[in-house]
């Protein structure tokens, strides 16, 4: 099979940056156009923000396209990869998807449309069945935070969960560049995150909600979450306590978690991680500076949720997860999409 | 009334140097003769990990005196402040009180037996009840983390909380001298601390508790913990949910805490805060950087607990709480209690 | 003698505050009024970015009035001190002073004028000749990294340097807030600080100039620096190789150094420290966490610079220095500057 | 050719850590059988400091085996690596390679006995010249930050440098785990590391002299170092000034560093990357965050030091120069000593 020729939108950011890692010698993909609104006419070289050892160098000589409705479409790409911000006037991903494009977002900007679902690989690859069928569309993935949360999650959901209470200490890197000031991350935490409490909220029952007749039916589970920065460059960690409506099996809990499989799994998808969730039990796990790239080698690296100091008390289970924002919790999330919208044939 | 002799031992750690800035000039107290066990023989200012600016220039040239129990019951101090550490084997603060001296501990040594009271100032002062009488006695503040929880909680109990799900997010200072490895700390988090999460899950319950005969009556409050570090030289924040019997309504909740005063507030001791709690209402406070010396100025710098993200909703309320960990959370609140002993005739 | 008026220009910014600091419960100054352009209207503690606890409540309630040159001047204050940025387009020091003003200034706007001298209070008080006579002038500090290396500097002009070396280690707060990044803090290190280099190469001469019939005579010393931006919230850390003419005695050299005093010290202005340099001879000093505060007790925290690691070999010597940025480096000078004047009966 | 059979001594700590990943699937060497003196009859997996994600899952499931000589003689290793630490007693290397070992040794025991060579692959292979006809040797790489600083120097010996006066800003991982304290390290700066601006002094003109008869005639050019510890977790930062016996074209000079190549880069050595030294002409270059693993794709990933803010006047030059402190300043250096030593037949 032949590889789509793919664009890249927003890739001037972070995360646009990290969607050239993901993307560079990909085996379904050729390398992506880039486009951005700032700093275009740029190579990327020029204006990276990552470690460029894993970018190819044909990347990072590529000089950035200034984003062009209308040169987009007419290059015809079989999938166009989305960073945009979600703080933009004019919905370029709509526009473009009204007009035929295949959008694999990790913008905020449509996750919570009818039309458009939110979906994390492992968790719930049926939604995929809003768009099917349709010309133009777009697959979002979750919020950073949202993805790191509803891994863990979707296991568990055979034990019947009915609240959530987080706190989240999430990564510096997740606001972007230049982003979260020196002065308030040095040595300080800052115990707020604008809109990020709403996502977690909102998001996680879409994506583990079932699939109604050309909409999707939010899952029954509430949330409440509070939302910290804290001084680490990636990583984001959240203190989860579930209530279930009764008593589980603490050893069954635990197997859930770490037995857990999906389609991008028993797919073999290039960038799916042998085990989407991996279980610690070394107590002080897990940390982002041991356990952030986890997910197996080459391209599924930093694709694994680690969930570590499990405790299942009664009909209560504690524990603290780590997911790689940038990679699982964003650009990857959308590249392992769209792995399984090529392997679903919609692209 | 003449200022009483006082001995701090285990002088030579971070707990201990934070004793000589608010013994520096105290109104009640004399300078304290130093001792420790490690680092004897040597000037505190030699072996300093604090800021020196704040403390007087005879302390910072006295020589530390190796504990040793004859001597320092040979010179008759009418008050004895402990930053030992926990993990000792013989237990010096015992074996002082027995002999007749009134001990003022920052140790978690001693917190839960019976005849112990562990008094937080404003939270409970009836607890001298049960050393009152004895010739001598160990009163022992709360774990740092305990403390700046036990603070917000003691004006909510007229709300009825039934349950506390805490997650902490403990200051580098926590573990003292050498304490955290860098490598442990910088762009990491670490989701465990030992023996910390009982320690709130025991203390706090004692804390509330009611004064029987000769004994404590725990509260009967359930609380679940999650206690992890974060690269902050200091200040612990906790991010707090609370369910309670009925919702209480939010403006109440709201002003019981703002309006909080205790026993040092009204008797205006030295070290005390205008407001034991201060409530902020800008959304993304409190932060360490910005509110860790809170309490008003001079000697009760930062000995007030600052409340931020208040959120009621039907019987929940969320917030997040910041106390300056070495201060209120360590030798402050020991201070503050021998000047509550003081007030009462004790010591 | 009744206290002066006096007005604060772009008190908005880290610098601002800082002044706020040192002007509570100043002896020779009334609260100053603050101006700004950005978030005026807003009251001081709606924008803190430093810790308020040595802030007076009347300052933190002050609402910022937006700077307006008519305004300012109608109020006749008799001394300004400015914090505004150097990139502004309009000189509204150079206005105000054509007009009468007398500015006390941390602005680099214009340090490297004829006219305005660059005084740092215990090196160059002489210059003060510039504006002796004038109804209005301009008193510029020098910049923050420049102060921190000529306070050493001038008691070692007796042994002949003839070339200095200097790299800069630079704390966060010296690029104001929002600043650096924390992208390009946490973990990390730039080796750049834009024109910071210049300014050091071009301001030290000047500092130690002589003065001339209304001019400054640079000193005839080479400086080469390199400046980097470290992750450390305040402190500017200098490491100086010293090139002389002849071999210095070291002990000689090393008290120069230590019994180093200038005219703030002989006037026991208020913001003086007792001693400008600190020489410290623990091998692991000066620290930013240990040693930014020097200088002596309330007002004169942080107004003395450590000296650390001095070797001296031949005709040679190497040290470390310290110096808080936003308080010897910037706003303290300032005000140090102001108590000089007003001594001088220049106010 | 069959691929040689090694041992890695000293397993246990940070560096041990980084020859397993170097070590793992390297063409010329067998996975190594790991030794250690702490924490031995544990697997590598429990004793964890750095990612897991690049070392092979046996090498993680390896137990680390306690050192004993006759144990590690009886099993024939072909070359030994070493990372044992420095303060030891008895001297284990010199002890094995008396008895017919080839030892590539980080460790800094041994490296200034007139026997053992200090060689930095492509500064000096010629001193291979020392050890070869014998039986058993040590062959030490220099400490990390003399070899960060000797690469670059090398290219630029014909333009004949007098002295080299050099600032570090070294990384925490350069004392290994738990090695420097968070307290000392987050927001702070320690302007001194024992010993360490000795080796430098001392080890680069021994890697930059010439092999005499049995022995290294130290190369004639004076340093001065002064080494500080900034709060980054990898990657050592120097800022170099050079002064040269005569005025180098500044062109000529930046040429001789970006072409410089060695025997590694001529022999295409596994290790090897393609430039050892990378000139960078961006203002704010390097940064550890952007540049700490540059060096080519896969195994040579951190193997290049990076050199930027080059700039000459008259016959000085002055650098910022970056490399990994544990990758080619450490395991890395000695792995790609092996290389050299197996393409010369010496193993």
């Amino acid at each position: 099979m032949s590889r789509r020729r793919v664009a890249l939108i927003g890739a001037s950011g972070l995360v646009g940056q990290r969607f050239c890692q993901l993307l560079t010698d990909h085996p379904y993909f050729e390398e992506p156009d880039l486009y951005a609104w700032q700093r275009s006419e740029r190579k990327l070289q020029e204006i990276l923000k990552v470690s460029p050892d894993t970018i190819s160098s044909s990347l990072l000589e590529q000089k950035l396209r200034t984003i062009n409705i209308s040169n987009i479409l007419k290059d015809g790409y079989d999938a166009i990869f989305s960073a945009i911000p979600s703080n933009l006037q004019e919905n370029i991903e709509i526009e473009l998807a009204s007009r035929g494009s295949r959008i694999f977002s990790n913008s905020g900007l449509n996750r919570m449309r009818a039309e458009v679902p939110i979906i994390v690989p492992e968790v719930n690859d049926s939604h995929f069945a809003l768009v099917e069928g349709r010309d133009g569309f777009v697959v979002a993935n979750g919020n950073c935070s949202s993805i790191g949360l509803a891994l863990p999650l979707k296991p568990l959901l055979g034990f019947g969960p009915e609240h959530v209470e987080v706190t989240t200490m999430q990564a510096l890197s997740g606001a972007g560049y230049p982003g979260v000031p020196s002065l308030d991350a040095v040595s300080n935490l800052v115990p707020y995150i604008e809109s990020e409490e709403e996502k977690i909220v909102n998001e996680i029952p879409k994506i583990l909600g079932s699939v109604g007749s050309n909409t999707i039916e939010a899952a029954n589970l509430q949330i409440d979450a509070t939302c910290t920065r804290v001084p680490v460059r990636e990583g984001h960690t959240e203190s989860v306590a579930i209530r279930f409506r009764d008593d589980p099996d603490p050893l069954e809990l635990r197997e859930a978690l770490s037995h857990f499989r999906g389609t991008p799994q028993e797919k073999s998808l290039p960038t799916a991680p042998i085990h989407p969730v991996i279980v610690e039990d070394f107590p002080d796990r897990p940390q982002p500076a041991l356990d952030l790239w986890r997910g197996g080698t080459g391209r599924s690296r930093g694709m694994a949720v680690t969930v570590g100091r499990l405790r299942v008390k009664k009909n209560e289970a504690r524990f603290v997860t780590l997911s790689h924002n940038t990679v699982r919790g964003a650009a990857g999330g959308s590249v392992l999409n769209a792995e399984l919208a090529y392997s679903r044939g919609l692209i």
